[in-house]
């Protein structure tokens, strides 16, 4: 795939409009629009206060590179086998119809050099299994599954209810 | 369950060694030895630095609390559905013969509050799929396993290569 020439710029405060409607459409795209409680201002904290939860990178396309198109967000992790930090890619979003441009390995691509630039041993991040185009993707770049295990998640009332276990 | 009273605390500099032998049983529970590679110094380095990756809790034991049988460890996550951080437990250990006292449930518990006194909007961790007593534990509490999800990982060479495409 040739790479479309998209300019993947690291995120400011400023982008948070548009930050939060790739991730409305990302939510969309997940079916899962009913789990995006994030706002403006509650990205504009978390992201762009004294201590952000996570980078994100925009790409912009178009004849001018004008058009904001998708955008990365990660954070570190850490591996107890490795005593070394790596990334964990949250979201990787491209638009519909800018998709099959290389946008997406554009963006991933910025990520692994990152993940390198720091010397970060891993670059992880989950996909949803129906979703063939995304995996086939991954597979072709020498991304490996990691079947064998599940993630559990105790979130809310369940979350309270588990720190209140005498 | 009744909980054992085993004794939580938040590991230092002093407890390297410690941990680093937990890390070795973990790794050899999980059937995944040849990928340790962390070594007392690179856990210094990386969980007792200027920047700690994660923060690790110990389980002690014993008649005068004076055995260290378990660990934890955990890092921020982030959600951009929710615009909010997490934590995101890498790792949950308890030695064999100390099993069946409630000393895993001890831990859990004990990071469920800190993410609930940290505002955090959830919990997670994996297992490996044939782990089932851990998963049976775990479902018992109310966690959820997130099946439809698949990590994929670039490591060594593949990362890389990655980072190098044009």
């Amino acid at each position: 795939m040739r790479l479309f020439t998209a300019r993947i710029v690291t995120a400011t405060e400023a982008d948070v409009p548009d930050i939060l409607q790739l991730i409305r459409d990302l939510g969309e795209y997940e079916k899962l629009s009913h789990e995006v409680v994030a706002t403006e201002d509650s990205l504009r904290a978390t992201l762009f206060g004294d201590r952000p939860a996570a980078d994100v990178l925009l790409a912009y396309a178009g004849a001018e590179s004008e058009v904001c198109v998708g955008f990365a967000l990660f954070f570190p992790n850490y591996s107890t086998f490795l005593a070394k930090s790596g990334i964990h890619l949250e979201d990787i979003y491209v638009k519909p119809e800018w998709r099959g441009k290389g946008i997406g390995k554009s963006l991933l691509v910025r990520v692994a050099q990152i993940a390198r630039d720091r010397g970060c041993g891993r670059l992880e991040w989950e996909v949803l299994d129906w979703n063939q185009p995304s995996i086939g993707f991954y597979k072709s770049l020498g991304a490996v599954p990691m079947d064998e295990w599940t993630k559990y998640r105790v979130t809310g009332d369940v979350l309270n209810r588990l720190a209140s276990t005498a």
